[in-house]
């Protein structure tokens, strides 16, 4: 158990209307009631309820901030621990003075993700529903959002909780065979095994059924929209965005010509990449160079090629064509309110078995057409299970394809009349696998790094 | 008195750990209801009290968030009105999620600053605290954080609040001797305003004393770094930021080239412009042309020009010298740990009466002196008044400045003998003048322009 207390601004940082300093631990309470200056000492207070006040440094004297100070009093909270949340002025400054006063009286600064690290320490959750929480916070759409969602109020958890206790279950039989030698156990172990380890496997490749569908739920699907100057490249950006406002965010650590736009097609969220360039100079290949432009084009799983209707194939085209060769992609035939001088028959022929759709963006034609086949090319025919929780994680993606493996061993051991212990260790195995996705059986250093990467005050 | 129920993201955009949606007005408690899942209906939860609980869509059924809910009930509250704080996690999906789904249940959109124009409209502020909320968010130094507290908290409302009591006696005295023609009205009045007025004028006067400063405070000293290629401006700026971690903002609406940096220099606020220049091409004048230099140096209130110790001055130099004429400025002749072959006498007649300041910033040496020399420049030895109250916005200075006038026009129409009525309506015009810094007497196109410039969600 952690005894230390802990402290981090838990708002994002800039100015906004309210900002949120929270401390958790022991000393919580104590702590705050050194700064805070209202009718009533926080130590006196009820749990769950808002205090207004003022934090005042007890060495000077002098009024910080006119504060809302929350008081949340162990079990019942965040991180199970006590904790204190205050809520004051939402300016940069503001915050960090009310954070830098908290420090200076005994908590030391929370690390990034340290708050749902000690809810995972205490049992309030596992490590899935952690990671879901983590997800809740970058997700990009609301079925994102519904996938963490899910996560969060442990849904995943319960699947795997119910294979571990198959798995279990399976196990202590074998072992009750073994104590019991007038049965025959190995061929009760192959019966049993087959029955409860087959329907284990079964619902493991049902979750990696849908891990292709989460994964781009959460991540979204990186899309690249390529084309020779005027084609319509801004057009189709401007069309896709159109609907809902976009979400634009800088790729941190990278220069700025990096831009990330989030658009929501029918459900599919793109990850529109290079949309800068898209919106600056029109080529992708003149921005970024053709080495770099290629190395974007491989990394994205969908590309929209925009080509002009109005206009003959030009060899940068042709080009442009062998740059997606073996890609997911899109052919989008523009300007089709003008007259055909494009040779289609060879357009088809380029696409391989791509999809063409034929647009006008500027009259707002095509555009249905062109979303759906977005929607069909990666969720074709299943999209309305929104309720349905999907692996979207990469662990967990991994720590799935592991068990399947070692499920299969413990099955083919078990038909190929193997030992009974040695089938019991890869069914053993299988349940160690399955426990890492909860946060079982996990080492210290994988948590720690799990953690890290929340942001700071979660 | 406003009746719409309104709500606003109030904390910043971004990814942060929580994220808050507000609501006020009389149907808060039972909109958060009918999307609240919990232990207890939020109608009958008891005020101030915090409820941990599920946002539920009453249309799909599905849960949107984990949210804790607060309960503030009138007239204890930000708005004097029924008030809803839901916080949830901090994504931009999910908060705007919530606010979304908060919407689509009755209450509209606050704009910005609507939550606080309440407070205002309500009387539970006047309109220069309002103000100096708006100061505490963008507060940009830990001074100016305590000028605006100190507007907030009410000081700068209760001097003009005596002064206007002062005024208003006046008047009522002036009135009762018109009433009394026993008396000589005209003798008394003049000894009255001379007195009474007199004090009003001098604390006017004192108040705005303390604005050049509080306007700095307040705002930053807008400061530029200007000198040739490699005499060291970009040490200087580190040598500045050095101590405290600058805070880099863009300005909005333009484009990135311009970025502000703030750094506290012994609690003088530098607003360091054009710091994108210095760090990337080290010239200002090849960076943004001489036109643009020559702008962007007049408007700025400190002028650091770095010249070279170990070379000779140059063309290039005396130029600069010309570029910074007639401004406040600070010649800084740096490197001093090598031979001097600058020519020290002259670099003083070109300052003129600017302070010059010998560095070493490779050895970091006559740094202080230079903070000094900013620190003294502005504000000479009146600096520890950490608790006084400044005026520090332009609205106030310019009232001020008003009023000054209009009590110097009654006591000089006093002292010349004009008719009482005559001097009367001045004082009656000083003491509307000064109900405007609170809010008194002010017309609504004005509070709505006041207040649409504060954040949304405040």
């Amino acid at each position: 158990m952690e005894t230390e207390t802990i402290a981090a601004i838990s708002t994002p940082m800039g100015e906004g209307a309210i900002g949120i300093v929270r401390i958790s631990g022991p000393e919580a309470v104590q702590t705050a009631d050194k700064l805070y200056k209202g009718k009533q000492s926080l130590q006196e207070v009820d749990s769950h309820t808002i205090n207004y006040g003022h934090l005042v440094d007890p060495k000077s004297g002098q009024t910080v901030e006119e504060v809302m100070v929350s008081v949340l009093r162990a079990p019942r909270t965040y991180t199970k621990e006590d904790m204190i949340e205050v809520n004051c002025h939402g300016g940069l400054t503001s915050v960090n003075r009310v954070l830098q006063l908290i420090l200076a009286h005994g908590p030391r600064l929370a690390e990034p993700g340290e708050f749902t690290k000690r809810a995972f320490l205490h049992g309030r959750i596992d490590l899935s529903q952690a990671e879901g929480v983590m997800d809740l916070i970058r997700a990009k759409t609301d079925r994102a959002m519904n996938v963490a969602m899910n996560q969060v109020e442990g849904r995943l958890s319960t699947r795997i909780q119910r294979l571990r206790q198959l798995l279990l279950e399976t196990v202590a039989s074998v072992e009750v065979n073994i104590d019991y030698p007038e049965f025959d156990a190995e061929e009760i172990t192959v019966q049993m095994v087959r029955d409860k380890g087959g329907e284990v496997r079964r619902d493991i490749e049902q979750l990696l059924q849908t891990a292709h569908q989460g994964k781009i739920l959460r991540e979204g699907l990186s899309t690249v929209i390529i084309g020779r100057p005027n084609v319509g490249k801004s057009s189709l950006l401007n069309s896709l965005v159109h609907e809902e406002k976009a979400i634009v965010t800088d790729i941190p650590g990278t220069t700025r010509d990096v831009v990330e736009e989030y658009v929501n097609v029918r459900g599919v969220p793109l990850r529109l990449l290079d949309t800068a360039g898209i919106r600056e100079t029109e080529d992708i290949v003149e921005r970024l160079g053709v080495q770099r432009s290629r190395e974007v084009v491989a990394g994205a799983e969908l590309v929209l090629l925009v080509l002009n209707y109005n206009e003959a194939l030009t060899e940068a085209d042709e080009e442009l064509f062998q740059l997606i060769d073996g890609q997911e992609a899109i052919i989008v035939v523009n300007k089709t309110d003008l007259e055909e001088n494009v040779d289609m028959e060879r357009v088809r022929t380029l696409a391989g078995g791509n999809p063409v759709v034929s647009t006008s963006l500027m009259k707002d034609e095509g555009i249905d057409e062109l979303e759906e086949g977005i929607r069909t090319l990666f969720f074709a025919g299943e999209m309305d299970s929104g309720d349905m929780s999907y692996v979207s994680n990469s662990r967990h993606i991994a720590l799935l394809e592991q068990a399947l493996r070692s499920m299969d061993e413990a099955l083919s051991s078990a038909e190929n009349g193997m030992p009974v212990d040695m089938v019991q260790i890869d069914i053993t195995r299988t349940w160690e696998i399955l426990g890492e996705v909860i946060g079982e059986s996990v080492q210290d250093s994988l948590i720690d790094q799990l953690f890290s990467q929340f942001c700071l005050g979660k």
